[in-house]
């Protein structure tokens, strides 16, 4: 009779009735079943053997370091050795992250009108982590968020994973990819937890001016939506362009910004995120930064080697940035140039991130009856291969990344002009 | 009317009812609330503040390096090293992990009767990624796995936290903490997706005969439900033992194996961890792997220089994991042998890990009511800290940990003998 006593509910439970259980049937979850990457699902079903005579030229790939043209910092370098060499950043830190990290991301963040300390930053593995927290911690199955088209689809795939919907606000590429804000109001419901804005945009490459991100505020504000603001891009904007962080802009929002190590300094691999919650009103209060301790608690925070190396990382000086701007602005402006001229081909002018979107006309290229089509086609003839917009949920659209070498840059140019040529119908 | 085409459903919608949204309303979502660390809840609990005349000997801590007297290898912290300096690992890599690194980690952990290779390797941010992917590749909402009590509080944590159910079955203290089998095939229902099986085992600090493994099995095997097999502490088993794997006694049970670096090469925080998928029948089959990449891309892998550093770690020399086992076992007898003597407390001799579970009678210490009384109370006099049971779901009994240093370990025992005869009722 210990049974009894042992077993969970005070009564030794009769057997189940198992009797079907007679054959092995195992089928993956819901859950996994619907975490669904958009675009591995349009690129694993593109034909792309590209042309054996010409070597592959991939503007496809949003990892700057593919090419080896761009470096992380030295100090950088120099910090993960430090930290591992000293025998003292092997353990587990806490599950948002080291308090020494999480000063130097409230220092490197913190502007002086929206002040954080490391008590407002829970760190994550890489900003993919960091997206999925904010999201999680915010909305519940059933519940919605808004998010922008196009736009990177790590928002979508996290939230379908987990039966939160998702409703995408247009970004108009007439008006330098800005949110249409009438749009993105209509779609506010009693269900709605969030809005997420990217800026700078990954796919678009804009920077929102200080006028648009107060507009988008203030759809926040009258309607009362907190916002996940992913500015993961923040130090990539172009000469002449400035950085404006959502949290600057209101002292009454509350607001999720997502960031972390991997663009601005070059080492997405090294999977280092962060939260920054900014929250002068105390909307979140103590109940979301419980949450989103909580949620940490699942993974245990990122790799303690480069947690002690932040301090050093974030401490890079700007001439690093500087230098990588520079470099991808020569790109951005080749490439922009040189596609403005092939009949056809609309690109929008990227003033941020590392991409820009160009437009084809599909009225005059009959042959290729949409951007899956054309991009597909354009691996097999001439070996360059860009993202359809399809995986942005924008179709009639393509994505080139701006990081690739110099001259490589060129010749895709050439070899985009030679296609648009053959295939263009006036 | 542009605005009508750039709607997603064709339609512009009609302004959604949002009256309500007239004032801030924000609450954290179900499964963050659900996220729930029962040891947190606990502790955080507890009133602990040690006696300021004695130093804190923490007993409670799970993690080896914390006191520096366990290094990971020379030759992890040479391969981190080249890694970082390399400058080619600064990349994302797959979201499953790079080839390199999942091919050391087949080859570490095949045996004659249980070979794989790559392609059924996983890698994941920590074992505790590991065991994320593992349950929620296989339960979806509403579903259940089995566990063990007492048993490691994260497979709990991750079911409730996405509403998959948990049942306990008893581990027998008077077995060597083998697994109640009978117990164990009761709980077993038509939405049972996966028994857990933890071997070697914290808490409890046992190691499974290759009987025991096999009966284990054909549990599953008659019920037709597969194991998820967290076998961290792998290498780590006492003089005279050996670790018996579930996937090298049965060719027909399909079984998730969860591992990492952290407790073999002593490095927690560098969160590299692995599923490994051992399906010889193909009853997981596509679906299973399919899911296993998609929920991987929510994190998107863990960090590129310890995958590149993988190789190194894992080739480790056999004299590192003897030489951790040596200073795990002196402390071991210390603990169990000092503990035994100890009038009203029952250790239970460990075979593996770095964990003993030890009894005490609550009817021979009226003055403490229960393990968290008794832990309690043992930090404000003796500044020892245990962790009470109750975090294993395994109430009047705490657990110690192996891993400190032997002198401490020497003076904790001390302590504990004085506290004991305090409050002993004979």
């Amino acid at each position: 009779m210990e049974q009894v006593q042992r077993n969970g509910n005070g009564i030794h439970q009769q057997k189940n009735d198992t009797s079907s259980r007679t054959k092995w049937k195992v089928s993956s979850s819901v859950t996994a079943r619907n975490t669904f990457n958009p675009i591995r699902a349009i690129v694993d079903g593109m034909k792309l053997s590209p042309n054996p005579n010409k070597h592959m030229i991939a503007l496809s790939l949003g990892d700057p370091t593919v090419f080896g043209n761009f470096q992380p910092p030295e100090q950088a370098v120099k910090g993960i050795i430090d930290a591992v060499s000293k025998g003292t950043n092997n353990g587990y830190s806490p599950s948002f992250g080291h308090e020494s990290a999480r000063t130097a991301v409230a220092s490197f963040v913190s502007s002086e009108s929206a002040t954080v300390n490391a008590g407002d930053v829970y760190l994550s593995c890489g900003c993919s982590d960091a997206i999925q927290m904010a999201i999680t911690v915010l909305a519940s199955p059933g519940d919605n968020i808004i998010v922008p088209r196009p736009g990177f689809s790590l928002y979508k795939t996290i939230s379908l994973s987990q039966g939160i919907g998702v409703k995408f606000y247009d970004c108009l590429p007439a008006q330098q990819w800005e949110a249409d804000l009438e749009h993105m109001e209509s779609l506010i419901d009693e269900k709605t937890k969030a809005i997420v804005v990217v800026n700078p945009s990954n796919p678009c490459g804009s920077n929102f001016s200080k006028k648009h991100i107060r507009d988008i505020l203030s759809v926040a504000e009258r309607n009362k939506v907190p916002i996940i603001a992913d500015e993961i891009y923040s130090k990539i904007v172009f000469s002449g362009q400035t950085f404006i962080s959502c949290a600057s802009e209101s002292t009454t929002v509350p607001i999720l910004s997502c960031g972390g190590i991997a663009k601005t300094f070059l080492a997405p691999g090294w999977r280092l995120g962060w939260i920054v919650v900014h929250d002068r009103n105390e909307i979140f209060g103590k109940d979301i930064r419980t949450g989103l301790v909580q949620l940490s608690q699942r993974v245990l925070g990122p790799c303690t080697l480069v947690q002690a190396a932040l301090p050093a990382i974030l401490s890079t000086p700007q001439s690093f940035h500087d230098n990588t701007v520079a470099k991808i602005e020569v790109n951005a402006k080749c490439l922009y140039e040189r596609i403005k001229a092939i009949p056809g081909l609309s690109p929008i002018k990227p003033t941020a991130a590392m991409y820009m979107m160009v437009g084809f006309d599909r009225d005059r290229f009959p042959d290729l009856k949409d951007d899956v089509a054309f991009t597909e086609r354009l691996v097999i003839e001439q070996s360059v291969f860009c993202l359809p917009a399809k995986c942005f949920e924008y179709p009639n659209y393509f994505r080139v990344v701006l990081t690739i070498p110099e001259d490589q840059t060129e010749e895709a140019c050439g070899r985009l002009e030679e296609f648009c040529n053959k295939y263009y119908k006036s």
